[in-house]
C-alpha cells in the first residue's frame, strides 16, 4: 500500500494521490492509504464505510463545517502518471478532483484545533451512476455523519467560491402515429413528423434568467437525443425526442415537472431522470463567513454536483476548489499550482482564524 | 428433389410450390424443380444462371413476351406448410409470389403453341438487396434473354393489372451544430434543435399527383428514420433525418433528386439509395391488347417492383398476378382461390387467341 505524507508540499501529496489510480469502482487501494494516514492523527476520529471515509474533530466548538471530496475518476485516457511542467500539474485526476482532495487531506493533518469543528469526507463512485455515490450512501444510511452548519465541496472551481447548483432533469417526449408503407404513406401517419411541433416549442423557448443570493442562474432546455423509424419503407408509428431541463434552485424537480409538462402539452412526456438543485444558501452566517474569509467573485454553479446531496440533508453547501472544471475528464486534464497553493493557504486561514 | 406435376390443378401447384421452402439464398432446391420440370417439355429451350432458370418458346412469331416471377420468400414466419380452408389457400409465399410462378409454370407446360413467343423467367434473390437480384443479373450480364416487346411480372396485384411503378430515392438531411456541456448551452449550438423546419417542411409537404396514361400517380415524401444525440449532458452537434421520396414514373432519379434538393435547400443532402420508377407503358400496342384481353380496371402501381427493371431495358411492363400485396411479408400471407383460377384462365386465352 502505497504511503501518503499529508505534510508534503501541497503539489507533491497531489502528484501522491494522483499516481494511485482510482477510476471509479476501483477505489479500495487509494481508500486503504487514506484511511491509513488519517488513523495516524490523533485528534481525529476515522470510520470507513465502504471506501468512503469520514474523519472528525471532536473539539465542542460551536459550529461543524463539512469538507469532502471523491476519491475515483473517469478511466484514464494516456493521462497517468501525473506531469510537473511549468507551474501546471498534469494527470488524471489533477483537477477532478485529487487537488481538492488534497488540501483538504492537509487540512486534516496540519490544523489539529480548527476554530470550527470539521467532518472530513473522502468518498467513492462519484463518477458514475448515483446508486454508487459513497456520499449519497452515507446521507441514505448514516446522515449523523454529514450533520453541519456548512458544506465545502472541493470539486474544481477555479479556485473561486459557486455556490449551489442547478438542478437536471430528463424527459422522453414521444409522438405515435400509424405504420404503413411508403409508398402508400396516406394510410398511415408519421410519427417523425409529429415532433415538429416539439422541436419547434425548443427553438422558441426563452430560458429563464433567476437572481438567487445575488447570484444569476441561467436555465437551460436542450434536446439531447431524438430517435425514431422502422425501416427505410414505412412510415414509422412511434418517435421520441430526449430533453433536458437544466433548472435554477429556486425551483423543486416537482415544479420542474410540471413546467415540462406544460412546455409540452399535448405530448406524451415521462421524466425518466432527476436531481434536485441547491439553493447557494449565502445568507447563511457560516456560508457568508467563508466567503468573506476566502475572498474573490462567487459565482453560480450550473452544472449539477454533490453540493445538493447536502442540501437535501438542510446543510448549506458551496462548492470551492482548485482546477478550471471544464478541463474535467479531458485527456489533457491539469490544474495550475498556484491553485493549489490559494486554496490551500485560504482554507487554511478560514479554519484557522 | 421433389418433382412438380405443371399439369396439376392450379391450387396444388401453387400448394407444392409453397410447400418447397425457399427463402432468399436458400433457392437451390427450388430451382432445381422447376428446372427439372420444364427441361421435361420439348417445345422450350432452358437455360440455368446461378438459381435463375430462363425458358423460350421459338415458334418465328411476330412478338415475344417475357413473363418473370420470383422463386424466393422472406423468412417463414410460423406459415408453413400451406393449408387450404374456405377457398383460401394459406401459408408463406402463396401471394409473393408463387401463385404468380404456378400460373406461369402451367402456361409453360400447357400452352406449347402460344400466338406470341414467350420468354419465362424464375429469378432468385429478389427479397433481399438489389445486388442477389436474379433477374438484376440478367440484365446486367445477359440481357439478350430478357428482350421483348412487353412483359408481365406476376407479382400480386389482386388479380388486375397493376401499370408502371413509382420511382423510390432516400436522403438523409444533416445538421450540424457544437457540442457544449447542457449546463451551458448557451455556449453550443443544437443540432437536433435545428432540425425542426426539415420537420415543418415534411408537415407542410403537397405530394404530386400525376396522371400518365390514364393512371393517377401519388407522390410522397416521409421521414423513415431520425437521429441524433451524444450522451445525456451533451448539447449534440449532429443529427440525421431520413427521408423517402417515392415519386411518379414521369420524374427521372435525377429530377427526383433535383426536387429534394429544392424542398430542403440550405440543408445537406445525400442520397443513400435510388431506384427509378416505370412508366405505365399502356400505349404499346401489346400492353393494350393485354389489358383488353384480362379485362378489369388498371391501377397504378405505387411501390417499387421490378418492372422498371424491364423499363430500363426499354421493355414495357405490367403486374399482374393472384393476391392481395397487403398480405405480402404478413404471418398471414394468403391468396384467393378465385385469384388463382381467375389470373390463369386469362393469362391462357391471352396467350392462345
Amino acid at each position: 500500500m502505497p504511503a501518503l505524507d499529508l505534510t508534503a508540499d501541497i503539489v507533491s501529496l497531489t502528484a501522491a494521490l494522483v499516481d494511485i489510480p482510482s477510476e471509479s469502482l476501483d477505489e479500495q487501494v487509494i481508500a486503504d492509504a487514506v484511511e491509513a494516514a488519517l488513523r495516524e492523527l490523533p485528534h481525529l476520529e476515522v470510520v470507513r464505510d465502504g471506501h468512503t471515509i469520514v474523519a472528525r474533530t471532536s473539539l465542542g466548538r460551536p459550529e461543524r463545517i463539512v469538507i469532502a471530496g471523491h476519491l475515483d475518476t473517469v478511466p484514464a485516457n494516456g493521462n497517468l502518471p501525473s506531469r510537473l511542467e511549468g507551474g501546471v500539474l498534469h494527470g488524471l485526476g489533477t483537477c477532478d478532483m485529487k487537488g481538492g482532495v488534497a488540501i483538504a487531506l492537509q487540512m486534516a493533518a496540519t490544523v489539529p484545533e480548527p476554530v470550527r469543528d470539521v467532518t472530513y469526507v473522502f468518498y467513492d463512485g462519484e463518477e458514475i451512476a448515483a446508486e454508487f455515490n459513497g456520499l449519497g450512501r452515507l446521507a441514505r444510511e448514516r446522515p449523523e455523519l454529514l450533520a453541519g452548519d456548512f458544506a465545502i465541496l472541493m470539486e474544481p472551481s477555479n479556485a473561486g467560491v459557486e455556490a449551489g447548483c442547478q438542478g437536471t432533469m430528463r424527459a422522453d417526449i414521444r409522438t405515435t402515429g400509424e405504420r404503413a408503407h411508403t409508398a402508400r404513406a396516406w394510410m398511415g401517419s408519421n410519427a417523425i413528423h409529429a415532433l415538429a411541433p416539439v422541436l419547434d416549442g425548443l427553438n422558441a423557448y426563452v430560458p429563464r434568467m433567476v437572481e438567487i443570493d445575488g447570484l444569476t442562474y441561467r436555465e437551460g432546455l436542450n434536446a439531447v437525443a431524438i430517435r425514431g423509424g422502422v425501416s427505410g419503407n414505412v412510415v414509422p408509428d412511434e418517435a421520441v425526442v430526449t430533453v433536458n431541463y437544466r433548472f435554477a434552485p429556486d425551483r423543486s424537480e416537482e415544479q420542474a415537472h410540471q413546467h415540462l409538462q406544460e412546455t409540452f402539452e399535448g405530448f406524451g412526456l415521462t421524466i425518466t431522470d432527476s436531481a434536485p438543485g441547491a439553493l447557494p444558501g449565502l445568507s447563511h452566517p457560516a456560508a457568508a463567513a467563508f466567503v468573506e474569509a476566502v475572498g474573490g467573485e462567487v459565482n453560480p454553479k450550473f452544472g449539477w454536483t454533490d453540493v445538493a446531496q447536502f442540501t437535501l440533508l438542510g446543510v448549506p453547501a458551496v462548492n470551492y476548489g482548485p482546477g478550471d472544471p471544464t478541463f474535467a475528464h479531458k485527456a489533457d486534464e491539469h490544474v495550475p499550482v498556484e491553485h493549489l497553493h490559494r486554496v490551500r493557504d485560504r482554507l487554511e486561514k478560514w479554519l484557522t482564524t
